[in-house]
């Protein structure tokens, strides 16, 4: 196909096909010709995945590069691919605290994750926990443990559902994954909080709830102020 | 106690703290003098919750005013105050389709979930999902309801964990753990994504870890490409 067709398909300007071949994110077509060139298949799924890195994940193009350079790379494990599409995901100013990073050390293995140990995915979880400890409020380990719990469910039905065949294709879907699963996680829950919340203390519009258990449910104090 | 504890109290700076009072966000302290006056435990408080919801909620100072107005809006039901909280937390510039809503409304029916017809929460689903839509994805219903039912448990946990003993402090640690208890969990989930990858791609330096199961769960394809 031509650059044309390129563009139609992938909802990518030419433009921008283009500015990518010149950057080398994209491999030339066959040359057809001074000034023309044949797109295929490959071309078509390349902008796919460039799509998702950079709409879906966030990504600058120099993340993107360096992703790319590891899906190419074919001596590479498949786990190791996901890793690097998984880490540029990841801020790269995280600050944590020795105490955090040793919480989540400590959950990891008690949960028996295999994380490697450098794994920036650590050091978001123990970011996250800090930020929670900065506004006065520690999340006690009953409450940390359900949310492990719901992330083992979820993570594995998202596992399970990557495309297996082939390398672009997996890499993408776990980025597109990874980067928009969290916001729809995130909306069910709190759909699920405001329902929850609803039950707690009571809804006048809606009589038939019963407020009494989750009433007694309350004892447990998930969340303890420090400050 | 004077404004100079107050600040050190609850780590707000005294500018800060006389620019809350000038706006009526914080109520006026006992007048001892032209010039002075004392504070008491109901300004710490108010100041921790002005605090939760701009440092951890992200909130402009007009939204804060709202959320304030209803706390202290006396015949105000508990799960009203509440859903002010959560309301103020989501951005008001969300699109969605009309696909995507009809979606949402289903699951929610579906769920048996209590939540305003009119709630804020359910344009905040609809517009994750049409994010995914937008790059070529569809969210199949099996995987739309692990993340459902992983949500549920979550936000039991979450509300069962709130205290109940006082409105500014349920709703300041509502505020608290919507907004940051929210990384936690995609934190967690990602570290989770990992051990699952790592189980069904293979890890090389783990051996005990056997990848034959995991394959053949990969035949339920949980997100289609509709691109």
């Amino acid at each position: 196909m031509w650059i044309a067709e390129l563009s139609r398909q992938t909802d990518v300007p030419v433009a921008t096909i283009k500015y990518y071949l010149r950057e080398g994110l994209l491999h030339a077509g066959e040359a057809v010709g001074a000034t023309r060139a044949r797109y295929d298949e490959t071309h078509v799924r390349r902008l796919r995945l460039i799509r998702a890195l950079v709409e879906a994940g966030g990504l600058s193009l120099a993340r993107v590069r360096n992703v790319l350079a590891e899906v190419d790379e074919e001596t590479r494990e498949m786990h190791e691919v996901l890793g690097a599409a998984h880490g540029a995901l990841i801020p790269s100013d995280l600050t944590t605290t020795e105490e955090s990073r040793g919480r989540v050390d400590e959950l990891v293995a008690e949960q028996g994750w295999q994380v490697d140990s450098e794994s920036p995915d650590r050091l978001l979880l123990a970011n996250a926990l800090d930020a929670l400890e900065k506004v006065g409020y520690h999340l006690d380990d009953h409450l940390l443990k359900t949310y492990a719990s719901a992330a083992v469910q979820v993570a594995d039905a998202e596992v399970t559902s990557l495309p297996a065949d082939d390398r672009q294709r997996t890499v993408e879907a776990t980025v597109v994954v990874t980067a928009l699963g969290g916001p729809v996680l995130l909306a069910l829950r709190r759909l699920a909080q405001q329902s929850a919340s609803a039950q707690r203390y009571g809804n006048p519009h809606r009589p038939a709830c019963d407020t009494a258990e989750p009433a007694v449910r309350s004892t447990s104090q998930g969340v303890r102020s420090t400050g």
